[in-house]
């Protein structure tokens, strides 16, 4: 097959995947269900939260899963598996449920951002897909906000598809940018695809094609005079490309009453650069010129631009976005939490040498609790029975100082984790890009402290656990202590 | 459209290549036709070289290059398009020419590694998907070969489709992971496209799945009684994991004349968890079963753990290699070299403020330098019309010290770029995926010095000029000053 032809994302999964469900579906208890969470550990780049992305993409797959005939033709060929398993596959559909974040929800470590409740087999097939989408798109997700918030206010676009980790890592990670912020991308596809805003104007290779720079800019605007951006670092910024870019503006714009929308900078020092670049403009009466830059940018240097007063009105963000270059991993994992077989209901807890990487065992909720102002004060875990009443004091625990009675005052909740896919089918609304992107804004204006919100040794959101919940989890622990 | 719909990757572009293929359409000089190189400024992780991948993918989008009415539509919804522009793409195939390594070639910094002669809208349209394709594949194969190096000898898998920055970087890394040396790959989609060989046994919700890690040892081994491969590390390798796989072994394979084949580490310190159960093993009589390590492993790890003497077999590798984490940037980027027009061919080159960012111009042969025992000692670049000729010393100029006069004397050269497309049309023959790997692995061995090849300060691989190629660069640089 070539890239161009059909594929079925069904088989993007880890072969063990196959090797555990055809071992169940053989098993005495093949009607047992189980139930997964996936979780994270900790925020890239030491950052206070992350952004929760990919979930459109999920329920796609999940409502789409299915095996070809090729596909059990491949399977048969290694040998490994039953007849009877391979003919179950044949007219194979996801028979679980599924609960998540809405898509764009500020999500912090250790607590279920997608959980599944699903026979044995259906849960363990999925594992692999889940996590590859969640940990791409809310990779990029999360670093695109990061450095929306480093502009403060000026326009972020995606230039990253060259540098991106193939197609898909171009495509989906335009539209993880866009969640996070980014207000467009160069990457043709993602715009197509997604209902994206798309830019892009010249490369080096335009001003190098025509014999001089004032030919190749002329051309340009003649072209596109109601969006000529020039990009003038091709031989010299200030002695060569600003000048002739405002020499454009005056012979060839202005007589058809235009006016040159911008210059790109891409490479040298962008603060000192554009500073002078801004006063020629001014000075030739072009205050109304933006100027755009786009080499090496992230977070880091676009804060350090700005600090030293640099004049850019819009960045270009290409391989440190769309490939999260600083942190480039986002270590969600999908962990068995609670088993369903006989009638019985058996939590299940996955210890270890670290406290950290001890897991949050059962089925549960997840709220968020808010103060009276509206703000996100922490998170909190429920057993799955409990419906918290916060019309009184509650008491809760935080499991790092589990010795203290702590209690919510005048707090209200909302649970965060709704309804996606029941019993197989899509109950969750297919929702508009923009809306996604608006609802992280939103969160971010309004819910979520701005000292989680520092890049800086941010704070450190409290994920709390109701008296029952921990109880739960305590005898657990006692339990595995035991064996 | 959905991830299973059939998608047309000559989308796969950044919008400027459309703005420019649209502005030079309604050029005079329609009929230019120009030369682009591509070239990388320097290998991953302070290497010694990198490795050339991608490039069967780069010759399947460039063969199936077109655009459906979808696409055009897509387009002239923009308002940015001329309409006999959109027309023109109806029917659009590429009608130019490229040249590349061999895919799996050994390379090295400012060399050209594929370069295109087409019309000036052909070459310039292929810019973004050629570079994501290099870059990508050519990080992971690059990556892949450091940790199979450091992995001396043992077996390197590809675990990392879940950390993978989305479905295509899972496959086409698991591709470039094999290119790079990697014995194989958990992901289904990549061993079933191409052919790379697959494995997989069990996670963690396996053993916990079950009411006790002896049962759910038992009824794997039971299952797969040729290809047991035990998880030890979900409750304590030493008092609990090892002790049961090799009661299972003992009570479950030896019965069935069969032997317990491996045991897999995930967590922990597995330089001295690899030991001891090494020693348990052997005691037990089970010194044919393998140890398989696997969490968070790259060449800088496998390297620790080999040195303190672990004893492990196989490494399977996820996150750092599927991501080259520790540097997830390849930087090749598509420069304009040379354009024709009107019967007159003009040299381009790039200056910079700094020397190694000056580009290489014109169209231009590339060759690898042998010594009498077969090991390169050098790149060599020579104008397109040169024929070197080896049966005598040949002056060459070293670029970072031209004053010298230097011979290559009884040296043997190799052209380094062939013939991959021609006039549009496919001349380079479909490899096997195994031939590519085994072309790796035989350079390595064969012909590219030790002293290249470690990880810290490496050699510098000489990248030399003829004395003609030198002038003209010389030459165009004495222009470019003049004006």
């Amino acid at each position: 097959m070539t890239q161009f032809d059909r594929r079925n994302i069904s088989m993007m999964m880890d072969l063990y995947e196959m090797t555990m469900a055809n071992g169940y579906f053989s098993d005495e208890d093949q009607g047992a269900e189980v139930s997964f969470d996936v979780f994270y550990r900790s925020n890239p780049d030491n950052g206070g939260f992350a952004i929760f992305a990919g979930l459109e993409q999920i329920i796609e797959y999940i409502e789409n899963l299915h095996f070809e005939k090729e596909d059990i033709d491949y399977f048969r060929s290694l040998s490994l598996f039953r007849e009877d398993f391979l003919s179950f596959l044949e007219n194979y559909r996801f028979r679980g449920s599924m609960r998540a974040l809405r898509e764009g929800t500020v999500m912090y470590p250790n607590e279920p951002i997608l959980t599944v409740r699903a026979p044995l087999i259906d849960a363990q097939l999925i594992e692999t897909a889940i996590l590859a989408q969640i940990n791409h798109q809310s990779l990029v997700a999360t670093k695109a906000q990061r450095i929306v918030r480093a502009a403060r206010g000026r326009a972020v676009s995606d230039f990253g598809a060259r540098r991106a980790h193939n197609m898909d890592a171009a495509v989906y990670g335009a539209r993880a940018a866009y969640i996070g912020g980014a207000v467009g991308t160069a990457t043709v596809m993602a715009g197509m695809q997604f209902d994206i805003p798309t830019s892009g104007t010249m490369a080096h290779s335009w001003v190098m094609y025509y014999d001089d720079e004032y030919t190749a800019f002329k051309k340009y605007a003649e072209k596109y005079p109601n969006a000529t951006v020039l990009l003038v670092d091709t031989y010299d910024v200030l002695r060569s490309g600003v000048p002739n870019a405002i020499r454009v503006a005056k012979e060839v714009l202005e007589p058809m009453g235009k006016k040159l929308l911008g210059v790109r900078l891409d490479s040298g020092d962008l603060a000192y650069l554009s500073k002078k670049v801004r006063a020629m403009l001014d000075e030739a009466g072009l205050s109304d010129t933006k100027i755009i830059a786009s080499n090496s940018l992230d977070e880091y240097t676009i804060s350090s631009i700005l600090n030293q007063g640099g004049c850019i009105d819009s960045f270009g963000v290409g391989e440190r976005m769309i490939t999260a270059k600083s942190d480039p991993v986002f270590g969600a994992v999908y962990k068995i939490v609670e088993v369903r077989k006989n009638g019985e209901v058996i939590p299940k807890i996955k210890v270890s040498e670290t406290v950290e990487k001890i897991t949050n065992p059962g089925s549960k909720r997840l709220f968020r609790v808010y103060d009276t102002k509206g703000k996100a004060i922490a998170d909190l875990i429920t057993r799955s029975d409990e419906n918290p009443d916060m019309s009184a004091p509650f008491r809760y625990v935080d499991p790092k100082k589990p010795w203290k009675n702590r209690f919510f005052t005048d707090c209200t909740l909302k649970e965060l984790l709704v309804d996606v896919i029941v019993d197989g089918k899509r109950v969750y609304p297919r929702e508009a890009l923009s809306d996604v992107r608006d609802y992280v804004k939103k969160q971010l204006s309004d819910e979520i402290w701005q000292e989680e919100q520092r890049f800086e040794n941010p704070h450190t959101h409290y994920l709390d656990m109701s008296p029952d919940y921990y109880e739960l989890k305590m005898s657990l622990l006692d339990e595995t202590r035991g064996n």
